[in-house]
């Protein structure tokens, strides 16, 4: 199993890895060691920190924890291999362009023979599971809409293709155009929103800093995806198996459940 | 104007920015303040670093810097902006897949009013001219041959590309897809090939170090692309404009000229 974090905001908010505690995990003290990866949006664009080496012996680790970047969508991995050998090309999030936009793809979980419809647009680089479901999703998502449409029309097409993949094994996704995160639980998956004002607290654990402090405003808001809860003194919200969420700026603007 | 560099090797070779210099250039003692980027290949994978802030200022640039990366296929670019505002989505190098591969892209020159043929299959992220070449150039590639063709059947559609650009500005570009990396010369670019032993001649200048020494066997090969010559006590071979050539463990294995 294999670890997501997301986040989506209302303001540009430094999500800071405390690679002290994720280095540990990512093969010393967790069985993470087959790569990890971040994505941030950065407007249009998108920053991508990727490692196959196991994040506690990864230099790619140490320089992106000299630099706090600011973003108002984030989706990051930490990798143990099922599918596909440990390299560049098979470590998470993936990034294709569609029209005109960067999309992030993360996943957790296990597809049995995932075999990916001929003919698709997109075709996976590498030789995981989760790239073919992601090149596939996205081609669906071509195939119904050659001409971008908005989330409405958007997230049946997401709900259905997710659900089809739960049906081959397990599949935990985090998906985003740097504008809106849509999460997809199949067997765990957390949230919690945080808004300002937010005092001295922070969330903070061996794994994840996000620092509010350093522009806090009256009207900031926070949600953080994960895999299970960064903190032992607050209330996450568990997602149930088929619940899936889509999240703007911060705040859930569409949510639903497929049996 | 921009500056190009690109590397191809039959070995996995360390290209290591000396960033003292570059980031003098970069914004201090240069022009080329309008950010920086640099793609390396790792097998089918892609480690691409980038920042839209001047090198000389680039925390990025310091990131890199300590990290050396062994690779193949190199395409770096420090840019100067003439079309488009400065900011991540605009910075090269550019990045799509196409048939299951990284093509990677960037172009030091301008275009006149360049108008991407509707109905491409790639569509920019940000608002260079650059980046719609780039678009426009794989969308053709795409439509000629929906399959995987070999470089022979490739490079008449590219070249005849490259060609049309050039009538529209200034157009000089390195492409690649990880396994080989073509060249188009618009106005200006040079070469050189460094063959072993290299005994303890290595390329170096303020900008550039590449270092031959630390895996060298008999039989390597690397071939360093640019935009004007990286030392002083070298020959390096010019390009005419309207040369292109492409290259493959860094030997050249097809070159031509169009008028």
């Amino acid at each position: 199993m294999c670890e997501l974090l997301g986040m989506s905001a209302n303001v540009p908010t430094d999500i800071v890895f405390s690679f002290t505690g994720l280095m540990q995990r990512g093969g010393r003290t967790g069985p993470h060691r087959d790569g990890w990866g971040i994505a941030f949006y950065e407007g249009r664009g998108l920053r991508l920190f990727q490692d196959p080496a196991a994040s506690s012996e990864s230099e790619v680790a140490q320089l992106v924890q000299r630099y706090p970047i600011k973003s108002e969508v984030v989706i990051g991995h930490i990798r143990q291999a099922n599918v596909g050998k440990v390299c560049l090309a098979n470590t998470h999030p993936f990034v294709r362009e569609l029209w005109g936009r960067n999309w992030c793809f993360a996943h957790n979980g296990q597809l049995a023979d995932f075999h990916r419809a001929s003919g698709g647009f997109y075709r996976p680089v590498g030789d995981t599971d989760s790239e073919a479901a992601f090149c596939d999703l996205l081609s669906r998502v071509r195939e119904a809409f050659p001409e971008p449409v908005d989330f409405e029309r958007l997230l049946p097409v997401l709900v259905q293709a997710c659900a089809e993949y739960r049906g081959k094994g397990v599949f935990n996704g985090l998906l985003s155009d740097g504008d809106w995160l849509f999460c997809f639980c199949s067997t765990k998956l957390v949230h919690i929103t945080r808004r300002a004002p937010f005092g001295p607290a922070r969330l903070k654990d061996v794994d994840v800093i996000v620092d509010f402090q350093a522009e806090t405003t009256p009207n900031d808001v926070v949600t953080v995806i994960a895999t299970e809860p960064l903190t032992e003194n607050e209330t996450w919200n568990r997602y149930e198996p088929g619940d899936w969420s889509l999240w703007r700026q911060g705040e859930c603007v569409a949510r639903g459940h497929c049996a």
